[in-house]
């Protein structure tokens, strides 16, 4: 294996790193400044995500040129192909983010309906998820991705709770519905946050032992 | 190029199309199972996730074997690295369905809140662009994909109309706010299913012309 073919897969390895990492703070961004009630941050959230998006073209573009020159083989050819899917899931993260930013800015405009306990954990865990998901993709440690597809389960609790409480609130009073929907609708995005962390892990333990665990853990 | 090579890009295509059409029903299905109040339907349409989650790993196989053994070039290579993006997709899809279906089982079990007309329309809407995208993909036919994406609005404005009035729903009367909350995720769900058909399409752009769309089309 040629030495600039090392130097090509670090680079995909370096900027998927250097991506997760901006999707990290959008998540924790953009339910900081629902917490903080700090729109300007919000925005800003909104803003990063035209970055994410261009990172998602170049990486792309990165391993179809690795495909195409250097035809990987085995366990380098299932890196570059997950490489591949992982960054559609960081991108979709990205947007996630932003819509989590829009329903902020707008529930800042209003009274606070509750204090937002949940939510902040819920981001915790969630971009958790995500760095040891990649950490588990380019160190290619199975054991590790495989606990961050278990511990899906604690957002996915989080949530669930959440959306319980919400529910009380509105069958309640009404005068809470509107505010209460976007809290929930804010719930049900860093749920889909920690899936999209879930996913890409299950793909890592996939690319390690060639062995497919998608929808063979519960 | 060898027809060995083309038997095997052929197989990619028919099997993403066989699977294309199998979540299409899904995604009619588990609306109808709402509409017609059968939730036997609906547990079928659960059930049937089962052999969309074996596909995509059938196919993701199929891909990296291809990779592997006949290093296709240029559009080919192109080809076959959306295929892996895409099969992402329709899994995904397949699981949005099967939400769609248990909100439909615990919405038979009550009065029903209101007349379903848009979410058929949406879930018809939804379904050709999953349909359409996937023959834009196997034909190679951009101008098609571009339209996928422009008729992504369609299913965004009957969710937003929906979203409005179910509010009103709720704010006027907190017996309705389960059932509404419940109409409100399946209507979510079928915006992100059109938002799959419209990633597809965008990647289909991509693999015709080699021009990135993503991310500039409005």
């Amino acid at each position: 294996m040629s030495s600039q073919f090392d130097a090509e897969l670090n680079e995909v390895r370096a900027r998927l790193l250097e991506m997760g990492g901006k999707v990290e703070l959008m998540i924790a961004d953009s339910v900081k400044s629902l917490v903080e009630r700090d729109s300007a941050l919000a925005e800003r959230t909104i803003c990063t995500d035209a970055g994410i998006n261009q990172m998602e073209i170049e990486i792309d573009r990165k391993c179809l040129h690795i495909l195409a020159r250097r035809q990987p083989a085995a366990r380098d050819l299932r890196f570059v192909a997950l490489a591949l899917k992982i960054v559609t899931d960081l991108e979709r993260i990205g947007d996630q983010c932003v819509s989590i930013a829009r329903h902020a800015i707008e529930l800042n405009r209003e009274p606070q309906l509750k204090p937002y306990i949940d939510l902040p954990r819920m981001a915790d865990a969630a971009g958790n998820a995500v760095r040891e998901a990649l950490d588990a993709f380019v160190r290619g440690d199975a054991a590790t991705a495989v606990r961050v597809c278990r511990e899906d389960r604690i957002v996915d609790e989080l949530n669930e709770q959440l959306q319980r409480e919400l529910l009380t609130f509105m069958m309640e009073d009404t005068a809470t519905v509107e505010r209460a929907m976007r809290i929930t609708a804010i719930s049900k995005f860093l749920e889909r946050v920690a899936d999209h962390a879930t996913n890409i892990a299950e793909m890592v333990v996939f690319m390690v032992d060639g062995k497919d665990i998608r929808h063979s853990i519960a």
